[in-house]
Formats: C-alpha cells, sequence, structure tokens
C-alpha cells in the first residue's frame, strides 16, 4: 500500500507538533484494513459503528476538520468495506470530506490526527495516499464519471466480477455532470451500483427541483397521488357493484411497486432503483447490499442520511457543523479564538456585508452563489433581499450563465464562487459572459492557496485562465477597503466582465466599514517610491511587502512597492514610470507563475522594450499539497521572508546569516 | 434595431463579392419583421413555412452553412414568432445553428446570403446583430439558464406577461448545464416555456439514456408497460367475476393521463409536460403555444422534429447534411474541389486514422469523444473498434473524468475535443486529470481560428489555460508527420497529461501517412538556423514561416526558424542557443497573445536574463469575428505576409511600398 511509504514521516510530524493520539475502541482497534473488517460477524457491526462514530468525534473535536457528512455514513461505509471486496472493488467517494470513516477503516486511523495537517494525511481521498483511495476528489459531482471509467476499463478487459460503487450525496447530484455521467452510464452496460446518500444537505440545505424530487419519492408523494387518482375513477365507476372497490384496492397494491418503479426519475435514465432506504440501519444496508453485488449493470441505491449523526448539536444544525473547527465534545461548545483588541473580518464576509450595502443603494444588483451561501457569505444577502440573491446550488456552470441571463436584462448579478470552482463555469465566462461583454462580477473566493483544503480546492490558475479572455477585468485588492471599492467599481453601469478575487481567511483591517469610493479601471496605487528595487504586488501579498518593506528601512534598503490592483488591464502610465526608474523589478502574487500576474508585467515590459531584470514570486508549476496558507506560500517562495530575500539579493545586500 | 446600423456594410459586402442575391416567395417577401409575420391569417401560415423552407434551400445550397437544423424548425420557427410577441417576449435558441429561419423572419432576409461570411451575418444568434438574438449561442446547452436569467429579471421587474422561450434539443439536452438549470428553474416559479425539439439527433445521432427516455415517452412505452401490469394483476384478479376486466379498463383509461404525467422525468423537476406533438403541423403548433401563453410557471414543450425535413436526402442522412458545403438543390449533388495533383488531408482525418492505427498496436488506447464523431473523426474508430471508441454525448465534463477513469486502469484514453469545447471540461482537466497526473490525451481540433463558425468557435484560449496547470504537456504539430509522431508519443507509458492542438483544416503534407517515430517531449526543431532574427513557431504557422523564409532569402535575409513543438515544457537548450545567438526573436502562435505559447518563451528569457528584442504574433486581447482562416489570421496579424514585414521589420530591411 503507498501510504506504507510515507508512515514514519507522518509519525515524525505528529511527534513533532506534540499531536494528541486519540485511543480507539477495542473492534475498531483491530481494524488495520477492510480484510479485518470482513473477518467480523455481522452481529458485531453495530459495535464497530458505534466505535467509528465516537472516534471521528473525539478527533474532529480536538483536531478540526470536516464533521458532519463523515458521521453521516458511519454505517454506510462500514457496509461497502463489509460486503464489497475493497480495493479490488473500487469505492468512490464523490466531494470526499465524508470519507474520514474509509480512512480509519482502510488503515489510516493511527495518523489520522494529523488529517488536513502540514505533512498529514489529506483531508479528501488521494490515489497516492492509499489504494483505497481510487480517484481523487474535492470538487463535487465527478464519483459517477469516474467510477463508471473505471467499470468500462473492466469490462473491456474481461473482469465480469469487478463491483464499481460511486457514492454521491443529493447536493452534488444536482451538478450537471453527474447527470451527464447517468446519461452515459445507462446505456453503457458496465458494472456500476451509484449510492445516492441523501442527506438533503449541501454543505448548506439543498435547493432545487431534484431535491423536491427526492423527497416526493421518499415519502411517496407520487405514488399517493397517483392512489388517489385511482379511487377518484372508482367513485365513477361505483355502478359496477360493491365488488369495485375491493377490485380497485387489490389492483392499488400490486400496481404500487410497478408505478413506483415506471415513474422514477433514474429508472427513467436506465438505472436499475432500489430504495429508499435507512442510512443508520448497518444490517438492513449490509444485507441490501449483498443482493446487489449479484445484479449486474447500472443501478442505483438512495440511503437516507442524517448530517452529523450520533452527535445531537450536529444534526440540529448542520451547516454549523459541516467544519466546526476544534470544540468540546460533551458540551459541544466550538473553541474561538479570543482577541484583547479588534481583529480584522474575513475577505468573504466583507463582501457578504458590502454586497448588501450596495445593492440597498442600486436595485439592479443581484447576488448569485453555487451552493456555497454560508462559505462565501452570500446568505447575509439571501436573509436580507431574498428575492434578489439565489442559491442555485452546485452549479457553477448554470450560476455563470443564468448571471448573464440577469445582465442582458439591465441587471448587476455579483456571481460568488470559490476560485477552484470558478473552473467549473469556464466555458461560460468565455462563451456567455466574455464573448457578449456582459456586467457580470464575479467575486472569487479563497483565490490562492487554500490552506488545509489542500491542492483541490487552491484557488491557484484564476489570474492565467481569466486574463486570456477578452473584455475580461481581472482585479485583486490589497486590503478590505480595496475590495469594498472595487466591488462599488465593478457595479457602475457598463462596466464589462469583471473579476475580483481575494484570499480565504480575514484582511488586515479591524475598522473594515470605509466609505465607498470608485477606483480607476486599471489604476494600480504607489505604497512608496524607492531605489533600485521595484515590488509590484497584486492583492493580499501587497501585505507582506510593507512588512518586509518596514524591516529593510532599518537596514537602509528602500524599494519601491507598487499594489498594481490589476491584472488586467494593466497600469500602463504607472508601468512606464517603474520601468523608467528601476532596473530590478519584483512581482509578487499568490497565484500560479505560469501566465499570471507576473507574466503580464513581462509582456509589458518585453512588448515596450524595457530591458529590466525581474523577479517573478508566487506558486510554480507544480501540485501544491494541504498546510496553513503560510507554510504553502513559504514552500512556494513568496512568503514575506522571500520577499525580503529577493529584495535583499537584487540590492546587493544579503541577509546575513 | 442594432442591426439596420450595419445594413449598409452588409450590402457592400454583398456588392463587392458579387453575391447572388435569391428571390424569396411572395408572402416571405412581405415578412420584414415578426410584426408582419403576426398579420398574416393562421391559413396563410402554411405558406409562409414552405417559402422559407424553400428560401433557406436556395440560399444554403449557393452561399453554404448548416442546413439541416434550420430545415427542421421551419414550422417551430413560424409558430413562436407568431404566437409570442417578440422581442419583448425573449426568445433563447440553443447552440444556434438552427436559427437561419429566425434570422430571415427576423430582418435579416437580404442579407442572409452572406451568412457566415467576413463582415456578413453570423451564422449564429448574436445580440449585436439584432434585438431578436436575446443571447449569443454557438456552444450548446446554455439556453434554459440564460432564459431562466431573463424570466427571473422580468419577475423581479414586476413584468408579469412577458414570456420567455428556450428552444433546446434532445442532444443539448445531455448537457449537464442544461440539468442544472432544470433543476433550478423548477423551483423558480419565473415564466418558463423550453421547448424540447426533439429530433433523435446532435451533429451525429444522439446518444444516451434520456434519449432512451424521450422514445419511451414518445413511444408511450412506459405507459404500455403499466398496463401490462395491469393486465396481469387483473388475471390474479379474475375471482371478483366477470366485471373485472370491464373495470380495469375503465380504470385504465382513466388513469392513463395521471401516470404519463406523474411518471414523467421533467415533470419529476417540477416543469409542467406538454406534448409530445407533431413539430411540423404549424397549425397544431399555434394552438398549443397559445395555450401555454396562459399556463404561468415552468413548463416544457416537446415537439418532435425530423433533421432536413423538406429535403429528401437531408432527411435520409442527417449527418451528412448537418453542413454540407454548396449543393444542386434538385440533384442533391455536394459540390466539391477538384484538384489534379493530390491534396493533404484534413488533420482531423489524420488524427482519426493514425489513432486507429496506434490503437491496432496497442490495447491500452481508447478513444473518447463528446458527441463530435464525425466532426473531429473518432468515428473510424467507432466503427473500426466499437468496444473502445465512445460517443458519451454532448458531455465535455463526463468525457474528461470519464477518462480519467479508464487512465486510473493504465489504459490511454484520447479524449478528443474542439480546442473551444475544452472550456466546458476545464475543471475536470486540472481536478481529475493533472492534479493525479493521469496519462489522459487531449486532442484539441479545431484550435486557433476556426473561421465561419465564428467567435464562439474559435480556439483561441487552449495554450493560455492548458500552459498554467501543473503536469499538463502542450504540444502543436506543425504538420501531418508530427501529429501522428506527438500521438504516438502521446501514448507511451506514464506521459501524464498530454495535450496536442491542431486546427481545422487541411496540413500540407499529401503523403502523410509517415512512419511513426517518438519525439521526445519538450524538444523542438530546428528549421533553419539563421542570423540576427529567429522566428519561433508553435504549430501548423510554421509553415507560414518556411513561405516567409523562402522568399526572404531571395532579399539576402535569412531568419533562423525553430519550430518549437512545445509551449510546455519548452525546450531550454534550444531556447538558450536561440537567446544566445539572436538579439531579435519572433514568436508565431495561432492563440492568445495572453500567457500563450509567446508569453512562456518571454517567462523563460527573463528567467534567464536574456534581453533580446521579442515581438510576439498571435490573436490579440480582442474578439474576432468569423470569416475564412487566413482573413482572420491576416486581421489579427499573424499572416504570411505579417510574419515577413516583422522579420523586414526588425532586420532593418524594410518592404518596398
Amino acid at each position: 500500500m503507498c501510504f506504507l511509504n510515507i508512515y514514519p514521516y507522518f509519525l515524525l510530524v505528529a511527534y513533532k507538533d506534540n499531536y494528541m493520539i486519540i485511543k480507539p475502541g477495542e473492534l475498531l482497534a483491530s481494524i488495520n484494513s477492510p480484510a479485518d473488517l470482513r473477518n467480523l460477524k455481522p452481529e458485531q457491526l453495530l459495535q464497530v459503528t458505534q466505535e467509528l462514530r465516537q472516534y471521528i468525534i473525539d478527533v474532529v473535536s480536538i483536531h478540526g476538520g470536516h464533521f458532519g457528512a463523515s458521521l453521516g455514513v458511519v454505517e454506510l461505509t462500514t457496509a461497502l468495506h463489509y460486503v464489497f471486496n475493497t480495493p479490488y472493488d473500487q469505492l468512490v467517494w464523490d466531494v470526499g470530506h465524508q470519507a474520514y470513516g474509509h480512512k480509519i477503516l482502510t488503515g489510516r486511523r493511527e495518523v489520522f490526527h494529523t488529517n488536513r495537517k502540514y505533512g498529514g494525511i489529506s483531508g479528501f481521498p488521494k490515489r497516492k495516499e492509499s489504494e483505497y483511495d481510487t480517484f481523487g476528489v474535492g470538487h463535487s459531482s465527478t464519483s459517477i464519471s469516474a467510477a463508471l471509467g473505471m467499470a468500462v476499463a473492466s469490462k473491456y478487459k474481461g473482469e465480469d466480477k469487478r463491483q464499481h460503487i460511486a457514492v454521491i450525496g443529493d447536493g452534488a447530484m444536482t451538478g450537471g455532470m453527474a447527470f451527464e455521467a447517468l446519461n452515459h452510464g445507462g446505456v453503457a452496460n458496465a458494472n456500476l451500483l451509484v449510492v445516492l446518500n441523501d442527506n438533503c444537505m449541501s454543505i448548506d440545505p439543498n435547493v432545487g427541483a431534484l431535491k423536491e424530487y427526492l423527497t416526493d419519492i421518499t415519502t411517496s408523494r407520487t405514488y399517493n397521488k397517483m392512489r388517489d387518482e385511482v379511487w377518484k375513477i372508482l367513485g365513477k365507476i361505483s355502478k359496477f357493484g360493491p365488488d369495485a372497490r375491493t377490485i380497485v384496492s387489490k389492483i392499488e397494491s400490486g400496481v404500487k411497486a410497478a408505478i413506483l418503479k415506471q415513474s422514477n426519475l433514474f429508472e427513467g435514465l436506465n438505472f436499475r432503483y432500489f430504495g429508499p432506504i435507512d442510512g443508520h440501519d448497518i444490517n438492513h444496508l449490509v444485507s441490501v447490499m449483498e443482493d446487489l453485488k449479484h445484479i449486474p449493470g447500472p443501478k442505483i441505491l438512495h440511503v437516507l442520511t442524517t448530517k452529523g449523526k450520533g452527535f445531537a448539536l450536529a444534526e440540529k444544525e448542520q451547516t454549523k457543523w459541516h467544519a466546526p473547527g476544534t470544540f468540546d465534545k460533551i458540551t459541544g461548545e466550538i473553541y474561538k479564538k479570543h482577541y484583547d483588541a479588534p481583529q480584522p473580518p474575513k475577505y468573504q464576509d466583507v463582501f457578504g456585508h458590502t454586497l448588501v450595502e450596495l445593492a440597498e443603494q442600486n436595485p439592479k444588483i443581484m447576488g448569485i452563489t453555487p451552493a456555497m451561501p454560508s462559505g462565501c457569505s452570500l446568505n447575509i444577502m439571501m436573509a436580507a433581499m431574498p428575492d434578489r440573491a439565489f442559491d442555485v446550488g452546485i452549479a457553477e456552470q448554470h450560476a455563470v450563465t443564468f448571471s448573464a441571463g440577469l445582465a442582458t436584462q439591465g441587471l448587476v448579478p455579483f456571481c460568488n464562487i470559490y476560485s477552484s470552482f470558478m473552473q467549473r463555469g469556464y466555458d461560460q465566462v468565455v462563451h456567455d459572459v466574455c464573448l457578449q461583454n456582459l456586467n457580470v462580477v464575479f467575486c472569487l473566493d479563497r483565490a490562492g492557496f487554500a490552506g488545509a483544503d489542500g491542492p483541490t480546492h487552491h484557488g491557484a490558475y484564476d489570474v492565467a485562465y481569466m486574463r486570456c479572455i477578452p473584455n475580461m477585468v481581472v482585479s485583486a485588492p490589497m486590503n478590505e477597503q480595496e475590495l469594498r471599492n472595487l466591488m462599488y467599481t465593478a457595479s457602475q453601469e457598463n462596466m464589462g466582465p469583471f473579476t475580483i478575487r481575494y484570499p480565504r481567511g480575514e484582511g488586515v483591517m479591524p475598522n473594515w466599514r470605509t466609505p465607498l469610493a470608485p477606483i480607476q479601471v486599471g489604476k494600480g496605487r504607489t505604497i512608496q517610491e524607492g531605489e533600485e528595487v521595484a515590488i509590484l504586488t497584486f492583492g493580499h501579498v501587497g501585505n507582506y511587502a510593507v512588512e518586509v518593506c518596514q524591516k529593510l528601512a532599518h537596514d537602509g534598503i528602500h524599494p519601491g512597492h507598487y499594489d498594481m490592483r490589476f491584472a488586467k488591464p494593466l497600469d500602463e502610465e504607472l508601468l512606464h514610470h517603474i520601468f523608467s526608474k528601476y532596473e530590478k523589478v519584483i512581482t509578487v502574487e499568490d497565484g500560479c507563475l505560469q501566465g499570471g500576474f507576473g507574466s503580464a508585467v513581462l509582456e509589458f515590459m518585453v512588448d515596450n522594450g524595457y530591458t529590466s531584470q525581474v523577479k517573478r514570486l508566487g506558486i510554480p508549476d507544480r501540485i501544491f499539497e494541504h498546510g496553513s496558507q503560510l507554510e504553502l506560500q513559504h514552500e512556494a517562495g513568496f512568503a514575506p521572508t522571500d520577499i525580503e530575500n529577493t529584495v535583499r539579493e537584487l540590492a546587493g545586500v544579503p541577509v546575513k546569516v
């Protein structure tokens, strides 16, 4: 197993950082792989699930991480590994923040406390971590496509008995690609089981017609309507005598199964549908799955679960307990840091409050989020102005084109998406927004290193992939005031497509409710004029440069510092000034070096015949794992010390060792 | 109407190029806007449709363009503009190559012969061309999202009676974002009519479970199954006496409507479902639409049409007649140019044949296309190896992740997608392929200017958006032999993600079946060493440089020419040689200048401390309309004459005027 190779490193990390190791229950302690689990008797499984749930609570309460999702699938996880012959049978978890139980049962129990920590195990399934992690996940709605690929490969290889299981939530099922995969899977004649984990939730409550449909089949509402129709007609045929009701009743019960089957949306797509069944009844789950193993072709098992199951507070407030941080597992108190002085707000909250403030003044403004109202803080507008703020489900593509549709009518939609999720709506940005030059504002949250969520969530590429599209403005605020002013600017008439990217986490201004003022598009700011070396920053990393400049001043080094604000259009006037004045230039960005902000500066420089020495700092061309943002920035080489060292190097004044 | 502003220009173009003007029939000649159409009596509509169909045949047979799709919706188009108050009522055409009738009825009859020509009208609906074109299209599956945006805007503005109609094909309905839009539309409580134009076709025959489902409801197969169940049960209740059959028969017919309604997939998503109805019965269409106008909320009208309707050959061979070029409208002979000597093949055909050749040798190779088997020539492999080549429907996202799933099992999928459609699967390329470093080969057809299809189809951004992703190789062949060798190289063990981009149209090698040989990844080719100026080309445009170098040699100018082959990884050894030797460098690419191949060269140059003068030729940062590829390349400034002039300028030997 790949995982074993890196095991000593984890122990080292654990030792170094003095993590608390938690003791698992007796049965759980004996399970070092699913093979151990499969040696247990069915009647022992209940205890396994109890111990597994407790272990997740114990570890997450101390070390943090996603919580509710994994608690909700403890029984499902146990049943899957008990019934199926993993890793030969292939299990794909959609999104993957529900896979903690899976990790614990597949040999990673002892290192589970390093979850999401720098150098520790990933918070998501990951191929290089374990052979049980068949497919890396993090973004939603990929599991059916991936599992179908595996199933078709098995079919091609003649591995007839191999099983392929995708576990997907009802939230993820709203993502279009899940539907695309069902459309193909329904005719591919491969051995595919889709487990629909229906808990009525994304991170926030799930929305949309599919959710209502699932409630419908769960409560047999369609069947009941059908039965009512039958009874109504029955009234009309009473002339057939007193037996009529009895006859119809017989027909009714016999036809019930047929109706439920034929009227099912998934059956419509050629998947055999089973369920809904109780996802917390371990024995029933095992027995149903045993049966399903022997049914070839595409099939769907509809399982009802409760997010946060077994931890009362988490069951009650599911969004809050999606990833609560650390907490007291007895009282449920979520630990918060206490500060003596007021702290800067999160950028996302500045976005959320400022949008409402703008919308109160400007009736054209609308808010759109694909299923991240609490993550992006659009929930503030959704509460204040429910007719103007929309959660459209896990559906980035639709979110963008729906916004474009609003914009054609003169409205100004703020489409608020995590930077890495924006990749999911890229064609729509090009084709529906930029080609038509529509005034849609893309507020890209979690731009740059996302931190503990790791590579799937790092917003590394947005500057490169947005900057190449005609008509698109690409901006990044250095602080809260700049974010507010960029939002204000983007909402003005005829601004066209406008990207504002900002990082996860806090800004720098405790008093952030500054008056709104417009910014001229394509105008940067001079933070300080200097000598010899110029630092050009894009976004929040400008604060690092400020810190560095203050420090360097003590040593008599005075670089210039410019907060460029816009990667596109560039402030050409300011750049002419900079390249005329400085022979050495450093660009700093929390984004990829290939084609990013720094490259835009190079293009300007060379196009205009300047020949300064330029050193670009940012995210180099490789995958970065998870860790704190600062750990990752340091690894990538654009943390404050890196900026300082680069200035010293260029200025010929190296730091004393 | 916006369109009128550019009208004189069209006439000029038409005059200059001596286009043949075709005379419309008597009624059609009187229709200069839908208001004129609405002045006609219902009994005149049949004649309008006959004249409209004939006009499309007359013009397209001489001037070319998409054919079958527009013929299929002549009645639907006429009915929509007759019943609805366009442009106040808002009509969105999905994809849009079926919108010729719409263009002709909305004031563009007289300029319809300039369709798809440089300076002429677009082959797709386009906002700046007409107020009747509510939303620009070209890519598939966007119409429901866009129309829903418009509908929600109307609701917000209190325009209760305004109608919003999306016309979407059954092929486009397989695209995930259509499903995302239905999921939102089903609960948005806005005034939205989705017209499902069901002709069982994408460009190629439609595929997947949804197609089967639509056949199912069209033929009442589900209902029939249900009835069979009832009759079966009936047998068991015969003890209730001879009336039983009669009773059940009564129940059956009464419940039929309820069953059909309740069991409908679209009803499941909260859309009221109507149909299926005959899409070629103009009077019935009008009467059904009149009724639907008065039904609020989300609704779907299922219309059955035949692609190519009214032109027998086109009805029979629908893929061939999707866009047949010019033809004899009487005999149906499709005109082909005749050449005395063998001509170079299309790149796409080289791809198609070479893939089969490679797959015959290497059992790991699989082929995947999202609904473009004939457009991309994967149909060659689908015919030769049906178990190894998959058309997954209009579903780029799924195509990529399905390929990733295959790759996890050691297979080597060639995922063949138009460059501009690749944008639709971008997140999947990042998240499912590159982060996991899986060996998926992306063969991007129609890279660079697409020609007559225009801005929605130009593959301008792929180098920029692919190059920024870690692990991705980005290559482009200069000719057929290079394409074959790059494909061969990409199929070797552990190559990781590999992009090969090539343009629409012909290469340069009539004898293209060259022996296969591997290419070292990241190695360019020296075409000729030279003096003073170096030309670095990426892809097919290298042939322009060859032509230019030959011409310049006569004037004693000898630039170096290097076919770089890879935008990533760059051939650093070769670049060190070039920047050491030449003070003047020209980069040429058929792609965007922001972040593209030329920018990659700049990054290398500056990172390595070189200070040559560099001039980048490629697609500048603005939208380019349709026209021939050469017309557009000339407009963009990288046609052969532009390369020549740039070399002369840098060499200080300007062309004599």
